[in-house]
């Protein structure tokens, strides 16, 4: 089973993101044709989620090439930095931009110092860049496998925010494992966390199950402690933004908290994520940077209007302070297990996850 | 220092009060002249919070006493058990409506039976309903002073939900502790949870406390549990809808995942309820009925547009299934200490309300 959702699209030498802001009101495709243009669309989250970051990096880089096609091997070179520098500005907190924008650079300065010239050196990166979409669908696919055994048949999962389709090349890491889990025969049915303020699970996670037929229900943020007392869920499945050397995972703000009431109530608490996540040069979670976005988002909220119109409201007293930290940190004891493509970690994760590192080097 | 806010006001024989659905955005009272009136604004949620209902539904039923004024004392009786049942179906979680209105009724009863005629019944239920509004204030009062105690100057408090003005007669019990702490002359700042669905945080607890020029920051219900694991709170302090005999305290849906970070951060986690909130008659958590609300309040959220005017938005696929418990059940093992007018009860709780119980019958 594929998805039938697609949020990356290159097509005739340009990037086409389906536009997250406005699902699931709108189905809209915004085209990017300049690295800069791609590092917008991540700062302002028409696409999120790190391995899809991660792939829309890479096709920023691909794009500047072949913008640069006709000029020469070293204003190529410096024309790749600037716009590498300008997409790994675009987010901090997800560790898969750094990574496929060094794999990226690393491509560009080998064909370089191989004597490639400028349209070599787009026709290379244009690979590169696809290379990476296509592993990272791959790579959803067999965490998808692999994560699906963990769940029971007749499953009820919690996720929250998006970790699917929308958030990758197009399976999902924590989607792809319920994917997965369907795809071998189980019937499974998610609770999505709505995920504010932003509402991924709410808008995303909500409509590209529906897409795909999947049974899914819609709750609030403080809610999933009152169902996991209740005994409504059998496992919690959420992605990464990155992962520490020892486990400790960045997600989503609010994965802390459900991770927290899932040990209490003896749940299992997965977290499935690309190997490309795990950043085995940060040693813990407090090495981890932790974006703080604006707190506008915060008092806000968009939806679709009694009249049929897509409309921010301001929800709180307009001049009210507020906080906005993205993402939160999981320590590693409360995650009963690392989904990976390369293999499923479990603690302790200090060796578990070098295992693994090793397992894709050697 | 009393709150300028002024939820519930009864004048020329009619109770206004203060449409919370349009708070902060509208400042509009609705007018009520009949017990039907009253508790349809509470089951809309025009008024809520737990003393505020029971304040209410006492005023609903002075209000059909002075509506059947002019019939005998056996149509009075009839048209008030009639009022009081309407009433008591309104909400069915907080304890207060029910103790109220038992309270109401009793003296009715006493009235019709010591020879009341009806114009002295809608006399003496006028009188009862604003000795339960200025009992509730004094209780705010007593609760804000003993709980102050609690908190040091210079402290960073939690609170979810809106225990402020707005849900009692007027002073707050979580709130009336802040209000008390700022009355003793600390320096506090309080951080609200917005607490999504109806977003009492974000709507009522920001606006009160801006109101009273109270230092006060918004945050999603998702992002307590990172702000506990940094050490940003000194306390939580919130309210109650059904307190049992154990002192397991059912409250605003997400009290219980708050309560569970606190207890992992070693941050005391304070309830703070008018005596009347106390149910000995419930043995504990478990016999506390949780309302279900629409699964609709779930998927929307209401606010001002950038045309200035007041929308309602739908925030995910209009299709997808909801849940939409109301409260949740804290266990009694998580709370620091339950701060009521007539004392603080600390562990065991079963002792603890008992005593308190005993010094408000002495």
């Amino acid at each position: 089973m594929n998805s039938s959702v697609h949020p990356i699209i290159w097509e005739n030498g340009r990037l086409r993101l389906l536009d997250q802001r406005r699902l699931p009101h709108e189905i809209v495709y915004i085209e990017n044709d300049t690295a800069a243009e791609v590092a917008e669309a991540i700062r302002a989250m028409v696409v999120r989620g790190a391995p899809a970051i991660g792939v829309c990096a890479a096709y920023g880089i691909a794009l500047e090439a072949v913008r640069a096609a006709t000029r020469t091997p070293g204003e190529c070179r410096q024309q790749l930095t600037k716009a590498a520098a300008l997409l790994r500005a675009s987010r901090p907190t997800a560790v898969n931009l750094g990574w496929a924008l060094d794999r990226m650079m690393l491509r560009a300065s080998d064909a370089i110092d191989a004597g490639a010239d400028g349209a070599e050196l787009a026709h290379t990166l244009t690979a590169e860049a696809y290379a990476i979409f296509t592993e990272d669908l791959a790579a959803n696919h067999r965490i998808g496998s692999l994560g699906g055994e963990l769940l029971r048949d007749g499953a009820t999962v919690l996720t929250h925010c998006n970790a699917g389709a929308l958030a990758t090349s197009g399976y999902g890491t924590a989607l792809g494992v319920i994917r997965g889990a369907v795809e071998g025969g189980k019937k499974i049915a998610v609770f999505a966390d709505e995920t504010r303020p932003y509402l991924q699970g709410a808008r995303l996670t909500a409509w590209e199950l529906q897409q795909d037929g999947i049974d899914v229900t819609l709750i609030t943020d403080n809610m999933s402690g009152h169902f996991l007392s209740k005994g409504t869920f059998d496992a919690v499945v959420v992605g990464a933004d990155r992962i520490a050397a020892n486990g400790d995972t960045a997600n989503k703000i609010g994965t802390y908290m459900v991770a927290v009431l899932a040990q209490r109530h003896a749940v299992p608490f997965y977290v499935a994520a690309p190997f490309s996540t795990v950043d085995l040069a940060c040693p813990d979670g407090d090495a981890i940077p932790i974006e703080e976005r604006s707190a506008a988002e915060v008092i806000e909220a968009t939806g679709i209007a009694d009249d049929g119109t897509m409309r921010r409201v301001i929800l709180a007293p307009r001049d009210v302070a507020a906080r906005h930290p993205a993402f939160d940190v999981t320590p590693a004891e409360l995650i009963t297990a690392i989904i990976t493509e390369r293999g499923i970690a479990r603690p302790p994760y200090a060796d578990a996850l070098r295992e693994l590192w090793i397992r894709g080097h050697a």
